[in-house]
């Protein structure tokens, strides 16, 4: 197959990006469809992603002492009508059971949308003493919302995440962690995913069903749009009072407990797509590429080049990079683009004349350009590129995003900003200019910011109360 | 609290081992139960049991060359009537989503209670040539079979477990895989569980619904009972032929292929505890125990206790060892029986004799004996002791279970020998035969003993086509 007629595959990103995105998860074997319409199935190509994001996110849980669990898929209905925001949020997107072992239950039970309230209830059991706060849970697991438009990572019927769940003595030990998640996730984003975002707090209209406070990161997407990649809760003594978390307090008195809650998704996986993505197809950064490294021998069949190719995979891998020789029968050319197209971030070409001349000609993915490095220097220069890439990649979607963002004073120059990018306005906190913003603009305010520097609202022109940035979003 | 009080806690293992298990696994906080009957919460040191048998599974799963995918929770009704045998066995035990999304669905979905069907229709799509095969893809995920008996981590609604399913050209690998499946976790169960297991086909009673062929691992629990461990199924065409699953061969023409599934699950929780238990509580092995050592300090207001306490944490930390210091206010003994109760393998006692001495006093919870090291050589002595833990605990195990293996003659014989073990018998291969025993004993067959030395059917005194182990089972 020739190169164009490769690329011909994917649709053009700068004129289709939605035909590019489909085309691209499902083309590379990232995720295919389920047969239960709005659910996936994620393919090894992109469940190895979802395993490095989780190893990455659990040591940083671990390491700040949030331990792991495993609490039941199955939630009676009863529960979800307990704390009022709650129900009325969840109720329309649940999937319910209502038939197990051969007959009808007597209470329907709803398939997990979140687990507030089930994790609520066992805290009630658990929870009695100032002695057993804070008590801080997380679980990987599967989440089910029943959604009318869906597309793979982005919005599906089920998804995967990590839900955690903290109670403490105090608003203002549950309101730290609250933020403290939130900073969390921001770090991982940068670090692992090489993604930047706004983080800050979210408007009443767009906060969790039943939180006091929800905090949100947003990405900026290659077409400009937001993507919500992660979001933290606190709730107050909402659901402490709907599931009697209640503790004795040092004093002696009877207390409810502060709760907070924070998730990440598979979504992360189409966030981190939707970033660095281009033309050729993915790019993925390097700490959450399944393959780092792929070896293509030049001339594979001239005497030594196979050799020298697995002796270099091998001393990759025990540098500890995710290397693969690809030592197929296709074209070296066929394998470029194969390979361009699942995102690896380097290509290292290995063929007689490099090894004569004791070199190796390494592709970077993220600016494809190639380069020579000294195969003899191949276990340090191999991660020091690696490195290299996951910062330009952060630094080239930082550009993008500041570039992108613009403050505006009127709902016309708010209406061009969002076509293509975030604009920061003034606001005066009133649910009507908000909604006004969504009709005139198709935008919606994804987090405040907290610098707060406009004087007046976008809509009615009173006082500013917050500035907040506002963008279409997926 | 005193010795005696707390030991008191736990149902004599002896006397009444069900309710010692219960007691046990709800004191330890390894799990509670759920608010829906039959379900269970695995709280964080169960599920931090579950994370190290995941570690060690996925690692072999990788090394053998399976990837891990994820595939949807729900299932069309309809695939689950596509083969016959399978939907006999697991319709009776299956829950269902009627309702989603505010509305009633046009088909009922099936919550997965093991995914052949689902998955073997996504492998009916990817698969078109013998170039796509071998197919060997893993899932880590939740299930569901409505259990009207349940008990923690044994058998309840919702358990956790891996379900690899491959897909071969011939049948000849396919069995292969299905063989070398059962060994990857008898080595498994030898190395991590520390758990010795009788490995072996099961009847065309006890096969999984839809398999050629099931082959099972069966560990003795202190009782004499047998808990099934694991199964690798053999399933032929039959599948493949239910979904479609054909390949274009190498000769041009279009054949079925052969698949293969085995899994386990968050039941080797239950097998560990019920195997290495004792009157003092959980037995952990150290592969899996969360917390492998717990260091004591004696005397720990006199000076510099606290501070060698800590250095010998830090010390044992770097040399790879999960330790953790008891610093509490609680009374020494009171420390002892309680991490006694939590089943970690090795308790070291710090004070200021100990120190001057240059020496530390171990506890082996496997013994129950002390001993005394040089306080120099902990990074050697103790990860030595906690290898030579592990190969007692297995040593035990494996030394009770043969001598609870009986050879019989008879009816009578198997019924005394399977009150408090296993029995070996010939059996004609009937299944009218294998009835009568479980009425006689209420035992079943366990697997067949693939040395097969018994010469006439325990029942009917023909001549006998296999040698059977029965046993009555959890």
């Amino acid at each position: 197959m020739a190169k164009n007629e490769f690329v011909k595959e994917i649709a053009d990103i700068e004129e289709n990006f939605p035909q590019w995105y489909t085309d691209v998860v499902v083309k590379t074997k990232l995720v295919d469809y389920g047969p239960v319409k709005g659910t996936m199935v994620i393919r090894p190509y992109g469940y190895a992603i979802w395993e490095h994001i989780q190893r990455e996110l659990d040591r940083r849980f671990k390491e700040a002492g949030v331990e792991n669990a495993y609490f039941p898929l199955l939630i009676p209905m009863s529960f979800m009508t307990k704390e009022a925001e709650h129900v009325e949020g969840f109720a329309p997107e649940v999937a319910v059971v209502t038939h197990a072992g051969g007959g009808k239950l007597e209470e329907p039970l709803v398939v997990r949308p979140t687990s507030e309230t089930i994790i609520g209830h066992m805290y009630g059991k658990w929870v009695e003493s100032w002695r057993d706060l804070p008590l801080r849970e997380n679980q990987w697991c599967n989440v089910m919302r029943w959604e009318k438009t869906t597309r793979p990572f982005l919005r599906t019927s089920e998804f995967l995440w990590q839900e955690g769940h903290s109670v403490f003595a105090s608003a203002e030990e549950a309101e730290e962690e609250t933020l403290n998640m939130l900073a969390l996730y921001r770090e991982f984003a940068k670090t692992v995913l090489c993604m930047p975002v706004l983080t800050g707090r979210k408007t009443e209209k767009e906060k969790f069903a039943g939180a006091v406070a929800t905090y949100g990161m947003e990405a900026m997407m290659h077409d400009g749009k937001s993507l919500q990649s992660g979001t933290t809760h606190y709730m107050g003594q909402n659901f402490a009072k709907a599931f009697g978390v209640q503790f004795t307090d040092k004093d002696g008195t009877l207390k409810y407990g502060y709760t907070m809650s924070y998730g990440v998704s598979t979504r992360l996986i189409g966030a981190l797509i939707m970033t660095h993505g281009d033309q050729r197809g993915l790019v993925l950064p390097p700490p959450v590429a399944p393959v780092q490294v792929v070896i293509v021998p030049i001339a594979a069949k001239k005497e030594g080049v196979l050799e020298a190719c697995n002796a270099l995979k091998g001393r990759l891998q025990n540098a500890g990079v995710r290397v693969t020789l690809d030592d197929s029968d296709n074209s070296p050319g066929w394998k470029f683009n194969e390979w361009e197209m699942k995102g690896v971030p380097l290509r290292i070409e290995l063929g007689p004349r490099d090894i004569e001349a004791g070199k190796l000609t390494v592709f970077r993915r993220d600016t494809c350009e190639k380069s020579e490095e000294l195969l003899s220097d191949a276990e340090t220069a191999v991660p020091n590129l690696l490195s290299q890439i996951g910062e330009n990649l952060y630094a080239k979607a930082e550009k993008r995003m500041q570039e992108r963002i613009r403050t505006v004073k009127s709902l016309e120059e708010l209406l061009a900003g969002v076509e293509g990018g975030f604009v920061r306005a003034g606001w005066c906190g009133e649910r009507a200019c908000e909604d006004r913003v969504k009709e005139f603009a198709q935008a919606t305010a994804r987090v405040m910011d907290e610098t707060h520097t406009e004087s007046v609202c976008i809509c009615c022109g009173k006082p500013a109360k917050h500035t907040v940035f506002f963008a279409r979003a997926y």
